[in-house]
């Protein structure tokens, strides 16, 4: 594909990017194939540790002298009461006698140590710093700027994707709703946040001035080139990955990955307390019949852990979280590297194609 | 554009589709003017008595020779006891009084007069019978091709599509969630067939062997070719015609798409029984609160009819349904002649910058 803006400000051959996947889907293996064969890899660090973030960076640097992204949460605050954490985490009991674990005391430090994962990104000279959730402060901004780290935000609409622009981040990924995994909605309603790709991009691309990437829903060439006739100038891919032999998803979620339908996933806040879009299962319709009663993220998150450490221990897929976007039936089985080149020569093809 | 198995079949020049809107906003005088550049027009008849349509065709016709489409809703039943039905009309007292309209009775006779508004199709030689809501029975669908109308089904899921397939239809329209108006599920959840245009056309591409028309999301000629991309034969497209001058729509409804932002549009059951898309209001807003309590379409279509009917003579869209799909921010004022023409030349032009 053609040399832009964007594949110069990220210096890489091909404008795909491996979408960021927290939880151990986006292992250093998989960013640096994705990196190697002319995308971008990006580490989901979210969840991470500091010194966990750490090693994994070097890891994936050791694969690959490419450029990667290192994706984290703008942290936030549940701002709920012990008490009100309590009942939430006694809401949960069934699951955790069903796994046979002991109940977890609630605490109070939810928040994901997001200054010290920052130092270890800057520390260990990460090129590209991707983030979702909201925007960083402006002191950090200006630090990263200063470093000359290239600053991906996540918008889900134009209002976020302003804000961005605003804060002087360089580029903007607009995440539809066809999108697995969290929303990344950080101002207004997730209701009306919820916009498809179709029509969020365009909107992007009229009212920002910087490149724009489209997310959700994409899975081939197709997509690839009907996001370009969009007005993106690159594409963020997430669930076409997982079930890569490189990622470090589940056995048991590749396979509902490679068994799903166009009807299988919806919109959850089971797992985390903010909506996400999944594979359903048991956990999600047993949890939903709570809906009022679910605590906000990121509480609910880590009250539902061990649920989910134990499910991923026991194979128990319906207790764990299958984050994937509405083509998940697209899924293909290559490697990931293999999967970025033929991504490539698949849009080239329908593009040729499309020619009038 | 190339002609195509799609403008064969609709004997069209351009495989451009003016949405079927119900409720007078597909006047015979914007369905004849999509036709004569080109599109293909379609009447909204699924409120319409028999010899309403009737009249709207005639006229139609009057002012174009070339093919247009009537759309019908496939008939269902709300299934309510009376004592229910009084029940969600009491819920309505409120709007009422404020419109300063007499309380209505409740009436059980809900159902649309769908085989008299068909026969009335055929009657007129109606060259093309698109639908919604579910599919004829195997008979009418006989009776249709025998008379060899082409006929158009609504698909917002594979499975519907394949249904559509087996039922011998000769093209799908696939309704991507970013779709104004009321979805076209008609199996399975509403939530999980809420499937975005950028994930569903692929998707119904690969599974069924009809030509398949995207509609949700699409303004211009960069979503036309984004559809294109993701192997659409045609695209349909009803909140870009909303605000032409030959539109039916109330001049507030028109005002309000023009107004509109990427986070106007909510889903909501409020004003029919059935899901559907349209710009939030105060009647959304205080009807959401009775959510559950909301009886099924058609009979809350036809409890809130004369409310919406009052609403619009007094010039207050707080409490119309102003359905819009969720680009509605791209709406032009454009007359629909000038753009179907424009949307295809918008379209080659895109298609012309894409080729590599």
């Amino acid at each position: 594909m053609a040399t832009s803006k964007l594949t110069k400000l990220l210096r890489i051959e091909h404008p795909i990017i491996q979408a960021p996947m927290a939880g151990g889907v986006t292992t250093p293996l998989l960013v640096a194939a994705v990196s190697n064969a002319g995308g971008l890899g990006s580490l989901g660090a979210g969840y991470m540790q500091p010194e966990q973030l750490r090693t994994a960076i070097k890891e994936t640097q050791r694969l690959t002298d490419r450029p990667f992204a290192v994706n984290l949460f703008i942290p936030e605050k549940s701002g709920i009461s012990l008490e009100k954490a309590e009942s939430a985490n006694r809401n949960l009991q069934s699951f955790r006698s069903e796994l046979e674990i002991e109940p977890l005391p609630v605490s109070d430090d939810f928040a994901a140590p997001f200054e010290e994962q920052l130092a270890v990104l800057i520390e260990e000279h990460v090129p590209i710093f991707s983030f979702t959730f909201g925007i960083p402060s402006a002191n950090w901004i200006e630090e990263l700027k200063n470093r000359r780290i290239t600053l991906i935000g996540t918008a889900t609409t134009v209002n976020e994707a302003q804000q961005l622009e605003a804060s002087d981040v360089d580029i903007i990924v607009g995440q539809g709703s066809e999108a697995g995994g969290h929303r990344g909605t950080f101002t207004g309603e997730f209701e009306t946040a919820l916009i498809g790709t179709m029509a969020l991009i365009p909107q992007l691309v009229d009212h920002v001035n910087l490149p724009v990437i489209a997310a959700g829903g994409i899975m081939d060439g197709r997509g690839i080139a009907a996001a370009f006739a969009l007005g993106a100038m690159g594409v963020q891919l997430g669930t076409a990955f997982l079930s890569c032999p490189e990622s470090g998803a589940h056995s048991e979620y590749k396979k509902a990955i490679l068994h799903s339908t166009d009807e299988s996933t919806v919109l959850t806040r089971a797992f985390s307390g903010k909506p996400a879009r999944g594979i359903k299962n048991r956990f999600i319709l047993e949890m939903n019949q709570l809906e009022g009663d679910l605590p906000p993220y990121p509480l609910q998150n880590s009250l539902t852990r061990d649920i989910r450490q134990a499910a991923a221990k026991q194979n128990r897929p319906e207790f764990m979280s299958l984050w994937a976007g509405q083509a998940s039936r697209l899924s293909q089985t290559k490697s990931a590297g293999e999967l970025v080149t033929d991504l490539a020569a698949d849009t080239a093809r329908v593009l040729n194609q499309l020619h009038i």
